[in-house]
């Protein structure tokens, strides 16, 4: 029997061929689709059939790549000609929330915002929080290593997993990791399978780390300053001053007056830059209004609330900004981080390539954790040569300012060419040499992360 | 030229074959020493000193062991026949400390108190607090994954490395992870290299992540109770309360007995068990407050101080732990870690294991976290053979609760017996395959960790 016989045979009507749903596994929200259709699509109920599918992929040598939403921004989990998909999306279950010890024990398959629904009436938390959250899931969250708004506050996906369970490419389940907040038996594997984007092997479960929620209710403050610089140079005194805000997020000018179109707001003038900035916990109120006296003191035009709702609709600003840049054509969302403090000369680096490949590069930033993304707008599904080149000279820029160019979308398909030039070649050879011990037919999302030259 | 004369040839006088510092490389804090006598020990200057020594030591075969201050408990970087010992003890150098971007770039050998001691003039703090900070090293902190006692607010080791340079066995340099907040280029080798315990490279370079002190002064909460169970369960409805204190100490009765004799304090009544917990930051008189009255509502006799001296007398009597057990004879100090609701019924474990091998078992804990300290007592130098088979009950105990055999104190020599057991026989043979990526010859740290059967 072939590949699909053998799945068949051993799992029956899971498995899906159907046109419309191998054509949505080639692509994510990257806008990139792989080329060629996949064989299948595995709605996988359990570790039980993710090994089934393993043990197959082992025998007949077909390539495997594991989806959960397909959210992703860098095609890392886009399925190509003849591969295996494996969905996680039926597998949703949380088994254990334990207040006691702060923990949570869950299949990937769960949505984010669905897992802290069910986490909120315990008084719990988990605290990575992609923008995408109302739509990714946690174990496409394990897998990129995702960040989000609240990081430099509450930490990123790395902060918050316990232990893994995992599935190698022969099929034999692995539990990585600890139950225990301390442990240190051997190799931490369970932080190395985090932002593996599916080259170790597939996230069949988790135990999460929680966090109680916070107390009181968050303020918001925005302020409005004449450009892009002096907005950052603002947010930077904000972290100086040390005050932890819980959302520290910064809007370009190109971002503020593409959204006030799209939301057919009052144009904000000309040049003006934005900062969102939300507060949490017991000091919020306190916290909200040093935040905003900094703000002030920095040429800002500042808002302060304290009321939730009104918090809500000053973010939904900057939460407008995807659909904005989507009504101006085809996007690709770079995704560079630097040091907070060279987040300054990374504008002007932006402001640069902008001038040097004249076109306009729309950015915002998590401006708390120097974490930025560029938006290259352009027609059409296949991204520009000259985009890829203002890219090119973004991640070189990034990188020579002590940053890297991904710091929470992976590298997928679309930055693989950039890997061996941060890493450099030496250790791009060991790292894909690990990805050889848990996968030594490489069958496991072949031509992503380290594809060859 | 033999390993001798090349290392001689190449690196001069900081080449030592003085035997007194031969011998003292055989041992840590364990009390236990490593069969033979090391070749030499190479006091390295900088990362050149230690890619020449691992060249050499590659070119002939011959067994590294790096050390930093020597305090390991589990014999991880005792050097036995034939070794080259890499001293990391003169690279104390702190090339930055930067208050904007909340990080340290420094060498490994620096000591966790007097890295601390600089960077509080800038305000700022770097977490990790193993009870041996005063005395150890970052690196040794790093290459065991050092927890301590302000784990539960504050975060382990693993929370608080950015970026780490590596050098490899054959002596290539690698710079692992990033200098910003957030970065998923490929695999997280930084994370996997925190708590390698010298298998994988040598550490010979850190980018820290920092934290800013803390406000206000601490406050200390101590009580006891009238036994273990009661003190445990106290400790739970704490953090039950959604109270986060920096530190929550507990101490059995036979733990108390000894440091009451030791310090020749009055005795506390028999049976009686304590615990000390200390607040800190903004809240910290009111978390006290709530503290004192959880405490006091489960049975224990409180005390209170707002005053950081006599905080610091009350916490002395849980820093005299270690002397305590020293002044009765040699001590092994074991290191379980368990789920925070599990600490009572280990508790329950640890007394039946006193009562089936008849020995006592003085037991600390870190109690916010569920990390346990049993202390066996024995005369001579070698760890009797009852004393081993009860630390091996104890072993299946915790991780029959859910546990692990070390929370913070690292595998070494004394606990890899134990370590495919917790594992699992193929997560260890893919654990030691990692460790050949790195170190094809096997001349890291040999026999230590992976030991063969």
């Amino acid at each position: 029997m072939n590949a699909l016989e053998q799945l068949r045979a051993a799992l029956g009507d899971i498995v899906d061929t159907a046109p419309t749903a191998l054509e949505a596994a080639r692509r994510d929200q990257s806008g990139h689709a792989a080329p060629g259709t996949p064989l299948a699509i595995v709605h996988a109920r359990s570790a039980a059939d993710v090994q089934t599918v393993c043990r197959i992929a082992t025998a007949t040598r077909t390539p495997i790549v594991v989806r959960g939403a397909g959210t992703g921004l860098a095609g890392g989990a886009n399925a190509g000609e003849g591969v295996i998909v494996i969905s996680t999306l039926r597998m949703t279950a949380v088994h254990e929330i334990r207040a006691d010890d702060l923990l949570a024990v869950v299949e990937p398959g769960i949505i984010n915002a669905d897992l802290n629904e069910q986490l909120a009436p315990h008084g719990l938390w988990w605290a990575p929080d992609p923008a995408s959250r109302a739509i990714s899931t946690v174990g496409g969250n394990i897998a990129t290593g995702a960040g989000g708004l609240l990081c430099a506050k509450y930490g990123v996906v790395r902060d918050a997993v316990l232990g893994i369970d995992l599935v190698l490419a022969d099929g034999r389940l692995m539990r990585l990791g600890h139950r225990s907040v301390k442990g240190v038996t051997g190799l931490d594997l369970a932080s190395l399978v985090i932002g593996s984007e599916g080259t170790l092997g597939i996230v069949v479960g988790a135990t999460l780390k929680l966090r109680r929620l916070p107390e009181g209710t968050p303020c918001t403050v925005t302020a409005t300053f004449p450009d892009v610089r002096t907005a950052a140079a603002a947010s930077a005194a904000v972290t100086a001053a040390g005050i932890q805000s819980a959302i520290m997020e910064l809007m370009d000018p190109a971002s503020l007056a593409a959204v006030a179109t799209h939301l057919a707001l009052p144009a904000f003038p000309a040049g003006s830059a934005q900062l969102t900035v939300q507060t949490d916990g017991p000091a919020a109120v306190e916290e909200a209004d040093a935040v905003a006296a900094v703000l002030a003191a920095h040429d800002g035009t500042v808002q302060v609330t304290h009321d939730p709702a009104e918090g809500e609709r000053l973010l939904a600003i900057r939460r407008s900004m995807h659909p904005a840049m989507a009504a101006l054509g085809t996007t690709l969302i770079e995704d560079v981080s630097v040091p907070r403090s060279a987040m300054p000369a990374m504008f002007d680096e932006i402001a640069r390539i902008e001038r040097e490949f004249g076109i306009a590069i729309p950015t915002v930033a998590h401006a708390g954790d120097g974490n930025l993304h560029p938006n290259f707008i352009f027609e059409g599904d296949e991204t520009p040569a000259h985009v890829w080149a203002a890219a090119d000279a973004l991640f070189r820029a990034a990188i020579a300012l002590g940053g890297t160019l991904t710091g929470e979308h992976g590298i997928g398909v679309l930055k693989s060419r950039w890997l061996a030039e941060e890493l450099g070649e030496d250790q791009w050879e060991l790292q894909r040499q690990i990805t050889r011990v848990f996968d030594p037919l490489g069958i496991l999302n072949p031509g992503k992360v380290f594809a060859d030259a």
